[in-house]
């Protein structure tokens, strides 16, 4: 008998067949003996069909007003699973994020959990019901309702899970789990059985779309077992959770790639200290992510500067790059939109030598040129022309050794890991 | 300078063009110095979508998750509908029945209001905001949603307006006001300037459909005046209040029907004390709201008892009447489904006999047969075959001088007011 937090997205619960469906293996766990709180999105498109309400209204919707609207559409889907699991014979109560205690900071449209009183889930429970709680929603200490933002629904079942003390909590999505590349990708590519939160999250980063950053987040600082796995089937999916560094890690657990990034070039900048630092002022004054960061050897006292950015802070970048250019009289700016990034996560790497120049050579012999390199103690990007990705991937995939008929390829112990 | 609570229904606020001139109407009364506060239906077919949901679902819903669902439909007014006024210029709050402290007992889907906590509602005028409050929902003392049932937003309206100490609760609808008789039925009919509760109750209770019996109670028990006008024009509308006796009434304000009952009648009843308590007690068992009762008088010790309710509690009354039949030994019921209530309400009744008996004659007249008859100190109703209620309505419209280019007809002083 286990205390199981599932969360079901928005595909899961679009309709009232699926609905069943979920309802029906809720009871089947409950069945089987667990104490079962299940967590959901809205139904399929109705987040969208609400922004489009509001935008019929006005362009520049206030944050708390959106914040009231959205939080409609969880809120239906709480109650008509309760209904179909009522439907089935069983117990079932539905809770909105403010009454089951999501206690969040006023960031409307992206609070902060800040606190979970699962008091009434613990209650319900210990009644004999399947509690449903809706997801992405939460309530500011004075009552304002606010909403999560992205991944939010994910966040919600892992602030529940670790509030109530599940011994697990099962993200249940239209994928089977975490696999070593996009199977879309890499046909060869296999499940995990098992990654750590760090790698999790260092896939999460690099463009993994199976879980959110922040929910793994999360689950990590407050030692959330995760199961993710399939909505559409019963096997077993990945495992996400604390790996005692003492075990054995595979070297590579994924490549991952991301083409979501642009990059943005101030060239032709006065080479002296503290012009990296005007640079990302101006873009962080701008509200733009900055990823990746190089600066190229400096020439004849000039250098350039290069970053990338989500291309939905690409505008704003521009806007910074513009006032950089004046600020610093630099050359000009420049960007490319068609660059992508794969990444290689293995927290093996942090004892294997070599990964990033196998990682380079690999890339080199498919013939894909490299424009800006990044690494943590378990993970190397590269920067790439966009159309080489495909072939950048599937040829790291098969070059370390994931490629799901083949075995782990041997590391030459002489490598190095720097480039 | 006044504090108004202005209600509009679903179909004032049905789609963005509606909401719209709703907004502008709030921000036009801010303007001429008002302070306002709005309560909102569900937009138009809103409710009923939710309902076919839950429909896809189960035949049978929990009311608890039926509320959950249905309370999503007012959120989405009230978070529109600020939008709409901050589009405008203006600063507006929403707030649902639960954060305005709409406090009712846990009757779901029909509760009760018990308090209203409407600092929040303060608060936020006295920081110039014009307040949006959804109608029909409020929380239970342990925090669970509820709504309100038939007429709940109209209710809300009166009980914010009697919170906050509001001088008028205007209820702003797709008719003018209140009618002497259904203009649909009698062109000639005319809006009343001034009603009192007392009349308001008895022709909501006997057909008028403008106001529902419920908030007119709530607003006579709070001493809250509505104002019941267009929401499509600025003309005034009809005011709803207290009046003194001292004042001179109008012998006749209107003359309503009702065709949405039916009459159920037991046959041959055997005439003994009690028999009428049996009967009525199966009927409130089986939850059959009764209204109109006629015993005939007793011959060769048999009587026959009937009474009318609402056609949908139809199906209920016939199997508590097979019930009754068995236990008292009766020889059969009958159902009558093509009856209609015509009835004539008026202050000034009380001090001017011969209204009944002008009415019964008037209806002679017409060539309509009477089958029962109530009254109460401001009424008279009588039930009529249905196929000639438009035929009566018109022709006690007509003779008690209600004709808009008529004058108030002369009482014969000698007509007593029995029958």
């Amino acid at each position: 008998m286990a205390l199981v937090v599932c969360k079901f997205g928005g595909t899961s619960v679009g309709g009232a067949e699926r609905l069943r469906a979920v309802a029906q293996r809720l009871v089947d766990r409950k069945l089987a003996g667990d104490r079962v709180v299940a967590v959901v999105s809205a139904m399929g498109d109705v987040t969208d069909d609400l922004v489009a309400l509001a935008q019929n209204i006005t362009d520049d919707p206030a944050e708390r007003e959106m914040d009231m609207l959205l939080a409609t559409g969880e809120q239906v889907t709480i109650s008509l699973l309760a209904m179909a699991i009522h439907a089935i014979g069983y117990k079932a109560i539905s809770f909105t994020g403010p009454q089951v205690g999501i206690v969040t900071d006023s960031g409307h449209t992206k609070a902060k959990i800040q606190e979970v009183r699962a008091d009434r889930v613990s209650t319900a429970l210990d009644a004999g019901m399947i509690v449903i709680v809706a997801g992405f929603q939460g309530v500011t200490p004075d009552g304002q309702i606010t909403t999560l933002g992205r991944g939010g629904s994910d966040t919600t079942a892992i602030a529940i899970a670790a509030g109530i003390g599940a011994d697990v909590c099962e993200i249940l999505t239209d994928v089977d789990g975490v696999y070593t590349a996009d199977p879309r990708v890499v046909p060869a590519a296999h499940k995990l059985d098992v990654v750590s939160y760090e790698e999790m999250l260092e896939m999460a980063a690099t463009g993994a779309k199976v879980l959110q950053l922040r929910a793994v987040e999360f689950a990590r600082n407050h030692g959330v077992v995760i199961h993710c796995r399939s909505s559409f089937n019963d096997m077993p999916g990945t495992i996400v959770r604390e790996v005692d560094d003492s075990m054995e890690q595979a070297i590579i657990s994924g490549v991952t790639h991301d083409t979501s990034e642009a990059k943005v070039t101030i060239r032709d900048v006065p080479d002296r200290p503290g012009v990296a630092a005007i640079v990302f002022s101006y873009m962080a004054d701008a509200n733009v992510n900055v990823d990746m960061i190089v600066q190229n050897v400096s020439e004849e006292g000039m250098t350039d500067i290069s970053f990338t950015t989500p291309k939905e802070d690409l505008a704003r970048a521009k806007r910074a790059a513009d006032e950089v250019v004046t600020e610093l009289g630099a050359r000009l700016w420049s960007v490319d939109e068609s660059i992508a990034k794969v990444s290689l996560v293995g927290a093996g790497m942090k004892t294997h030598p070599g990964v990033a120049a196998k990682m380079f050579s690999t890339l080199a012999d498919a013939g894909v040129n490299l424009d800006m390199i990044s690494t943590s103690s378990i993970r190397v990007s590269c920067v790439i022309d966009g159309v080489h990705v495909e072939r950048a991937v599937q040829a790291l995939h098969t070059s370390f050794g994931l490629d799901s008929d083949s075995v782990t390829a041997e590391m030459s112990p002489a490598s190095g890991k720097g480039a």
